[in-house]
């Protein structure tokens, strides 16, 4: 094969999976918004169907031997192109160990396993659920070894969302975190609480469209390449650089809540729309990895839009929304309420300090299942011991307990640490970022162009060109979590004077 | 090749088909609803990729192997492996004469058109939309070629979308309903117009949602299978028997635009809901033809929705919801507004008779465009000229005129005669089911099950598996235009005592 016919592949082949995972996206963002109740089944059959061709094109002998070609003569390549090979050569490795129709039972299996964790969450049936479960780990347990048979089988799935974590890191990682914070949490069960009541007076629907819409033009989210829907789980999808989706979900009863779902979810698109356009279509485009996806946007969220400045900047046009509910409200008490920390049963509702709480509970329970110790119909009754113990909260019912999250019923076991580690890396990137620029005399006028600007220009752009590890040595230098908690202990430090 | 291996592969082949076609839906679906508006370029490359996709798979010489496999053993075959083997013979042979890259590009150029039309619609700009048009014309002129090349380029383009039509037979059917259409429609001309003032009350749309889901009660659509959604056109989109989409379009002073948009989209979710469920993910799923398809849709809107004793069954049930509107008008008043004939601008708000007046200008400059007698920078003109001669309306703009409707845009040319045929043949229908169920009773009741009973054992259930007029024929027997005709001329010269 010559050069020149291998390069024209490469490119095809990316934009042949650009195609199918668009159409996927599509598929299931359908799925989760506009589609009839009773219509999983018939998606299921295409999404398989689309996964097993999928499978086909890339675990193809012509594409490996087109990666030889290319892998052999590496210096004639462009930075981009030996980028692709490598990241695409991976992807080739792993799947041709995955057998087809492994693959496309798998997608099936998903797509089934939403649809029932969704009744089962509704209506608190965990034995509803079980049975999927047990079969999504399985499945995972042995794409584990497809992904890396070299790997202890959990470390292989962490390397799927975060390549290079593995539990020995993980373990140190959160031990580190639960020593510093859990004398935190304490030290703040004994102060008084701020007054969060008028978080919850009723905010119409109507009214909190409109204050995300404002929150989207703050965050510079171009309206005719981003959209804001709205779904029981806010989550963001992109087709390409120019196309993102964020969704949220209002409760009447609690304005922030919606409020940083957004701020969430814009983070997330705000990295995938600040991404170098050249890569759309090709394996360099999107995030470099969960944990730096959720770097964003939990910077977004917390660093940026649980900070003083930034709830002070945008609390004018808060009351003028909102004149009723927070017309005796000041910044500074908003500010106080928004950042209340205080154990609780659901992580997406977590505040800032007790959130690596509950995505430990995650991870302990995801060593477990993988490695065999834990068995499906003890993940209640172990999730609500954790919670008592890591949390001090008891667990009502599994609604509000182990079905609380998607994540599982997607296949994705191994993301919740990513969480975790990208409120780490947000730190450390904030602490550069002071350096380089005026970080906070900028997000007190409500202008985040720099902050955007300093990621856009560190991470963002670089889509996946880099290893996630080497953006971050690169934007903010050795991975330290200390950072975080010193971060952590400063800042409630003086909300709570402790 | 085995009989047996033949028979899988043919299965497996129509559940590929069927996975593409679902994930290009998906994608137009989103494009047409949510997508962020400027996102039509990343959405056409990946359009474009599938399509040559399905394409490949279907033109395989394996596939062409495995149906002649198949042919020489038709006595082997059930009737609807049978039937399958025809019609997938016909595309296999079919999409083997198009070239791939062609495909892919005619994919890829109806996306881009699909957005410019909508622009210069928006803005009045034929010349905008011009050059598309002229590339459309050319590709479907080229493509007649691939799809029959014994037959005249637009009547291989009308045997598309209504397998067996010709311009000879639509000649001669336009012209009989021209003879008796033309003077009917003069002679109500010298008559007094109906009040249609009520109509154009002010009707806010979330009272014209509720009416909207009382609707779809009456035509027993399952909301756990057909969702109602909002666009700028209405349309039905099918993913399954047990997935459909039917959009409305809500204009606050006209009552009856989404009112009757809901009941013709209605009667095409119907159609699809009611095909055999043993069809899906099969060639034999979905409707026999676009005019079979019409002739549903405009079975419920027309014949049932705009009769007197179906109106009369809604009427209390729209004064309830609309009291303030509908509290001085009596059913009977409402039932000869929704009846004016009136000529008029708009294809899809025409009423029932001079609609196809609407069609036969698209017809007559369809046969030109394609047969060359007509360029499209003169579509403006002409349009002009015919809406005056036939409908006696002058056309203030391109955007009241030539731009209105999607059809051209989207790559169909030759789809609009289908309209026509297809209330001719409800009209066959109509008197064929009046031998055999007491229609007009049971709607005065408000109880469509005996005619939806009726349409399913005659014309649903039997999905692709007879030819549209062998199941005219087998319904109503030979295709006779007068009937049309003739219950047009009773209806309206009772309407306006002629």
């Amino acid at each position: 094969m010559e050069m020149k016919q291998a390069l024209e592949q490469l490119e095809q082949l990316q934009k042949k999976l650009y195609a199918y995972t668009a159409a996927q996206s599509s598929l299931y963002l359908d799925g989760v918004t506009v589609a009839p109740r009773d219509t999983a089944a018939g998606r299921g059959v295409a999404l398989g169907i689309l996964a097993g061709e999928q499978h086909k094109i890339l675990s193809d002998p012509q594409v490996g031997e087109m990666l030889s070609v290319l892998s052999q003569a590496q210096e004639q390549l462009t930075p981009e192109q030996r980028r692709q090979v490598e990241l695409m050569g991976r992807e080739y490795e792993k799947l041709s160990r995955i057998p087809a129709q492994e693959y496309m039972e798998y997608a099936m299996l998903v797509n089934e396993a939403s649809d029932v964790w969704h009744q089962a969450k509704e209506t608190n049936d965990f034995p509803l659920f079980a049975p999927l479960l047990e079969k999504l780990v399985e499945y995972n347990r042995r794409f584990a070894g497809y992904y890396d048979p070299n790997k202890a089988p959990y470390d292989a799935l962490l390397n799927e969302y975060e390549r290079g974590a593995n539990m020995e890191q993980l373990d140190q990682f959160f031990a580190a975190v639960r020593d510093k914070l859990v004398p935190l949490i304490h030290a703040i069960g004994e102060k008084e609480q701020p007054d969060v009541s008028f978080l919850h007076r009723h905010y119409p629907v109507e009214d909190q469209r409109k204050f995300s819409d404002y929150l989207m033009e703050v965050l510079d989210l171009d309206r005719a390449h981003c959209t804001i829907g709205e779904t029981e789980h806010p989550f963001t999808l992109g087709f390409n650089s120019r196309d993102l989706r964020i969704t949220t979900h209002y409760l009447e009863d609690d304005v922030a809540s919606s409020m940083y779902s957004v701020i969430h979810e814009g983070g997330h698109a705000r990295y995938e729309l600040d991404v170098n356009p050249a890569y759309d279509y090709t394996c360099l485009s999107g995030g470099s990895s969960m944990g730096v996806h959720e770097s964003q946007s939990r910077f977004y969220e917390n660093l940026i839009g649980r900070s003083l400045p930034f709830v002070q900047a945008i609390f004018p046009k808060m009351q003028e929304l909102f004149p009723q509910q927070l017309g005796d409200v000041t910044a500074e008490q908003m500010y106080r309420a928004v950042n209340r920390a205080q154990p609780s049963l659901i992580r997406t509702e977590a505040d800032e300090l007790t959130y690596c709480l509950h995505v430990m509970v995650r991870y302990e329970m995801e060593k477990q299942l993988i490695g065999g110790t834990l068995e499906v119909k003890d993940v209640p009754q172990v999730w609500n011991r954790l919670y008592k113990e890591y949390l001090g909260v008891d667990v009502p019912d599994d609604t509000h307990g182990c079905l609380q999250d998607s994540h599982w019923s997607g296949g994705m076991i191994g993301y919740f640490p990513s969480y975790a580690l990208g409120s780490a890396y947000g730190a450390q990137m904030l602490r550069n970022m002071e350096k380089d620029v005026d970080v906070w005399g900028s997000v007190a006028r409500g202008d985040l162009a720099p902050v955007t600007a300093w990621l856009t220009d560190k991470i963002h752009r670089h889509g996946c060109m880099l290893e996630p590890a080497q953006l971050i040595q690169a934007a903010c230098g050795d991975f330290d979590p200390t950072v975080y908690t010193d971060y952590l202990t400063e800042k409630y430090t003086k909300l709570y004077n402790l």
